[in-house]
């Protein structure tokens, strides 16, 4: 936790925010924080600053903020994953959030297992608790949003060419033949498939949407190293 | 596991290799394979091939193997890393080996706890198996080094410029000026600080000795983005 997020619901007077349950304990137990102390705050959605602790207790904490930066800027880029398996799922989405990215698809395709979509890890609130603690990482406030495509055809067909309009679209696919460029100074959105890769069809209905299929060599990356390390590449 | 590792030590006759433990039961149980089914595998420090399932049995599996091409090149990268926490190292080590990497130095920094050199998860038997796993994973045969450095200033003053030499030496900073560079076509040194960075005398000494300062942007990024992203980075 490098910055201790609030949201609006939290201050309790202008300037003077109230803090209990998770980020009491981390403030007081981990940071082992005292009255006085001056902490990074960020407004979930606003800005950063500062928060001097003006008091301490055993179930709540209070601050005096001053916001007066605004958060990093967000990633030109879109992603659209084949959903990994849920403990896999929960990582991609904590380090897509410290890297900046914030729009990201979570998607079916062939090779997901469809086992998957019934993991406690989708509900709403695990995924909101992912992205939370990236944000706090990554001194970001602005949360991403994360939507779920239970049903590949569709989307593809009606949605994804709006998703992609104006952007370089890109497919990870190992078996492609043109390497995943570097520095790319527009928009991107990148689609990258489940470790078992995208199918012919699949490939194909991208392809014909205006997709490149791209690579970054010949290894069968786990979706934990493939998408920082496409990030990495395509960012300037 | 996208190919099943042996060892010379498994090799029964000549073309014949027999396994039990993890590797019968992830292929009997997890891949559900046969007697008649072919696997990708491959002889660890050796070549890649086919493997047909001659016999299986509660206790042990053989297979006729045929090995024809050689594994993926490796990266030609060498990572300094400051230890990352226990857990968070173990998925380190597992990156990198699927990513390539040979040359592996984890090292203690200021910023380093000192507990996390008691980890169990650092004996030697710990790190072999999630390079192992890696390796399983981008069926890849050649396993990485990975050497424990637990004195930076000896480590820094007397090894690091033997192992730069040649090669483009870069250190991660989220307070240096210099992007990191993209797609460098000759070797590179990349060291990595901690979570909290390199101290300004860690910093300094890795100047003197000829690295660059980099960043990739304003961000604090947990190390397992990081990593995976420089490396995507910094490879043609």
């Amino acid at each position: 936790m490098n910055i201790v997020l609030f949201t609006s619901e939290d201050i309790v007077a202008d300037g003077r925010v109230r803090l209990s349950g998770r980020r009491l304990l981390h403030v007081r137990d981990v940071l082992g924080a005292r009255e006085g102390d001056a902490l990074s705050v960020g407004l979930l959605g606003g800005k950063l600053g500062a928060g001097k602790i003006t008091r301490l207790e055993d179930e709540n904490l209070e601050m005096e903020v001053l916001l007066d930066r605004d958060p990093p800027a967000a990633l030109p880029l879109t992603i659209i994953l084949a959903l990994p398996r849920p403990k896999v799922m929960r990582r991609v989405l904590y380090s897509l959030t410290v890297l900046g990215v914030k729009r990201i698809y979570l998607l079916h395709t062939a090779q997901v297992e469809k086992s998957y979509w019934q993991s406690p890890f989708l509900e709403q609130e695990a995924i909101q608790r992912q992205l939370l603690l990236g944000l706090e990482q990554a001194r970001d406030t602005v949360l991403p949003e994360v939507t779920l495509k239970q049903r590949f055809k569709p989307f593809v067909e009606d949605e994804l060419p709006q998703i992609a309009q104006g952007t370089l679209a890109l497919a990870a696919h190992p078996a492609a033949d043109m390497p995943c460029p570097h520095a790319v100074a527009g928009p991107v959105t990148l689609a990258v498939g489940p470790e078992g890769g995208f199918i012919p069809y699949e490939i194909d209905m991208l392809l014909a949407r205006g997709f490149h299929a791209v690579t970054v060599g010949g290894r069968a990356l786990n979706v934990e190293s493939a998408v920082p390390s496409l990030i990495g590449r395509l960012l300037p």
